[in-house]
């Protein structure tokens, strides 16, 4: 590849901004169809954001609007966040969620400050949680966690004087990405946000929802939006999937439930496939459903999207990804305008982007 | 605590700004009480601060000062560093001042380049530290050094074209904490940065004035207001806790010093009581003085106040977080704003900001 | 050094310009004899930049043209890339070409996030960096990258949708640094930019062109300008020191290469010479060509220059600090307003800076 001698093909050609990115045009009609009702945001004004439970259908509904309204013309936003501070804490291995929040927080027009090696901050010398929250309450304007142990978050709470975002605390919750879940499926079908929603659709999950934090909010979510899905299809070859009391909190909000072992008898009756192969247990993680794997020749339904919240590995073959059914490509790109939504509106700015409409 | 079930009770209510934090409405008392003496902070234009030594009594006043005038009004503030470059190079762990200083920076409206590994470095190819110093200057406006090796800042002065702030050398010196901890006096008793002081007061140092850079940066500045100490009294059951000449050079610039093995019997004579635990020695830190510990029923003198000027561990309670005595989190929250007030003097930009006086 | 006693005789001073930056005041010549052509610079607009071959005679003309507008005048830069986002991924150590980076992309007036461990990020968890460029083409406008497999950078190249820049892959290539390289010897001698170049110059270069990145795109580069150089004379004791083709293709284009073993009685003929001693093979370095090294007491041409392209080891004394011979401090200092020039060209912003001209 390396010669020296010439210049590389690839380098003849200008930047293609490729096709394939299916969904990218979709924001302008949920922006479209869904009425602005800013007052919904304002319940996140200095709020902390730990868990999808906090949100309801509307709140979903109206980030997933304006983080559509940033999408379609991101350069009308006039840094409603200048002069604020976001601490970004990870303090386990990540790049996608890290460098999302950080671009969402920039292009909203703060500064941050980035602590991404536990070894070198002050917790080395053993300072507690709480005192670590003490010290970001004064440094920044919000914080945003990641952590192994779940417990780390709400033992912040008590002495952050600044809000919190958990940005995945163990097996527990991510709640954020859920929107960004949430945010491509709407991109996809506008009309499940609105009041006279169309088809009911069929999700299916492949993972384990007592074990992985972004499967885990995702239910919480989908719970409230239970009207327009018709069952929730859990793909996993293990008899308890749930953790203590995980599937009755989510019947008794209307969410239908049912795991089944096999992916390939189930994936023709699905229309959105969510498909996640790593869950965090301690310091390590595992990879499961290792046997489940989508490729382009799996038998999708017609107009069935593809969905995954992270790094992928093999379980989701590149040959989908030149395929209609790819919209983790945009699903990917989407959470940083639903992370501008959500931290707009937490620092209390709405007022300065909530004016964002579709050009008339 | 985490079941994934319902809304943890931490997130059902908003963010509080707790009452504890004593001190955080002093700063307009100091202000008042301080007239106002922008030439005196010109001498800090374009010079390295390495040593609280470099100081002088009216130069700590107005630091003082400005940081009490950005404490109450920082949205008056304008920017003045904006498009300025700061590198902080960390080459020991920190959070708390790595923090504090970028926090510092940031809300001045300047970039920052971090350096929080030096196995990412150059330095790790051999560069000498003149080297790097050369190469800093290119870069940058000011940088802030932490080192564990007290020579390091001196290497660097040779060849630094731009200002260096010591940030922490070995057992050395950590000036800027030094003006943070007076700071705090300051706002407890802003009469002590007059020309009509009341009652001298009686500091306790629990600490090894040998071996704590903090400490060593806290007693030359403290020397520079002799006239209103009555007495520093270094809490350590250690027959020699000063460095070579330490005492006597302290001692000339009028200090009074008294070295007491026993912490309860002279608590209750103590207006200030400073404490730290952490020793800094090559590679690794001491917890010294373990014997002593401060709490809640500790006999204080009342009215007393309490300042410590690290992470804390076992030898600061918190059960003391909600007393009265509780001023180290003002101490903390203060830092920020002393380090503003310091980064903008060296930068020459004190004329944009010299204006800032208390509402009329 | 350190006593805690009296003041250092290094703070007692202020900080001094040092006299020894030869070249520093020169990019005005530069700027005065090369006419402006800003369109030369439209065809990087959105362009990767990862081999010096995708330059050509004109466009580095103008690069260094614009450079020296810019380090004559920084302070006519209007920010240009504001609101832009810069990752700085460096997968392998740097200080020098990262800071520099960083603080051009901060003086344009952008924002950055920065990965300086790979163990930190999701390629930890076995993402492809296929996946890892489709991801950065969300979060950013351009992305540096370094790495030790030369292989890295191409590998993006298939999905990015954003500029990249090569800052150094394996043995390969360093391009930004060869334009760094080359705006020194510009400002050093401007005719040689020019249609009516004076005396050809004899470059010496001591190092191994297969095996050191900076050496190979150097190269390239100077093959562009054959005609204004009589010889390349590499110094170097091993027989074979060039790549499989890559002696040929360098003539084919004009240049005239000579190997050497020995500097002393080659030094006396060069009027550029360029030293290097780092070579980075898979995961370590290896120092290339212990066996010279320059003195103030070389046996120099008088008015000749040495350049150095990395942190220094013992190949280079300081003892030439002094001298006039020293243009790598020059050098350095250049390469950020030469990335400054690069950036804003690749950003498609140079009709924001094209008015840059020397004060009249």
């Amino acid at each position: 590849v390396v010669t020296g001698l010439e210049l590389h093909p690839l380098l003849r050609r200008g930047i293609e901004v490729r096709s394939r990115h299916v969904g990218i045009e979709r924001p302008q009609a949920l922006l479209r169809l869904v009425p602005e009702n800013p007052e919904a945001l304002l319940a996140l004004g200095n709020r902390h954001v730990v868990s999808a439970l906090q949100f309801d259908r509307e709140l979903v509904v109206q980030l997933c609007r304006l983080a559509a309204g940033i999408e379609i013309q991101p350069a009308l936003l006039h840094m409603p966040l200048t002069g604020k501070i976001l601490i970004t804490a990870f303090y386990e291995p990540s790049t996608r969620t890290r460098l999302s929040f950080e671009s969402a927080w920039h292009r909203l027009g703060g500064d941050i400050l980035s602590i991404t090696d536990p070894a070198t901050t002050g917790m080395a010398k053993g300072e507690s949680l709480a005192d670590v929250a003490e010290m970001f309450s004064n440094y920044s304007d919000v914080v945003v966690l990641r952590d192994r142990d779940a417990a780390s978050v709400y033992s912040m709470l008590e002495t952050l004087r600044v809000p919190i975002i958990n940005a995945g605390n163990g097996i527990d919750e991510h709640p954020t990405q859920a929107l960004a879940d949430l945010y491509a499926i709407f991109k996809w079908r506008p009309d499940l946000a609105t009041d006279t929603p169309g088809q009911p659709i069929r999700v299916g999950i492949i993972g384990n929802p007592a074990k992985m934090r972004t499967v885990r909010s995702l239910l919480h979510l989908l719970s409230m939006f239970a009207a327009v899905i018709e069952e929730v299809v859990v793909i996993n070859g293990d008899d308890d999937v749930f953790g203590e009391g995980q599937r009755d909190a989510l019947a008794q909000r209307g969410l239908r439930l049912r795991v089944e072992p096999g992916l390939r008898n189930n994936l023709p009756a699905l229309d959105v496939v969510y498909i996640n192969s790593i869950a965090w247990i301690g310091d390590t993680f595992e990879r499961l459903t290792q046997a489940h794997r989508l490729t382009a020749d799996s038998p999708f339904k017609p107009g069935a999207i593809v969905l995954h919240p992270l790094a992928r590995g093999d379980e989701l073959d590149v040959s989908l990804d030149d395929t209609a059914h790819n919209w983790y490509f945009s699903q990917a790109r989407g959470a940083t305008f639903v992370r501008m939504a959500l931290l707009t509106s937490m620092v209390e700015r709405v007022h300065r982007v909530a004016d964002v409409r579709p050009p008339s």
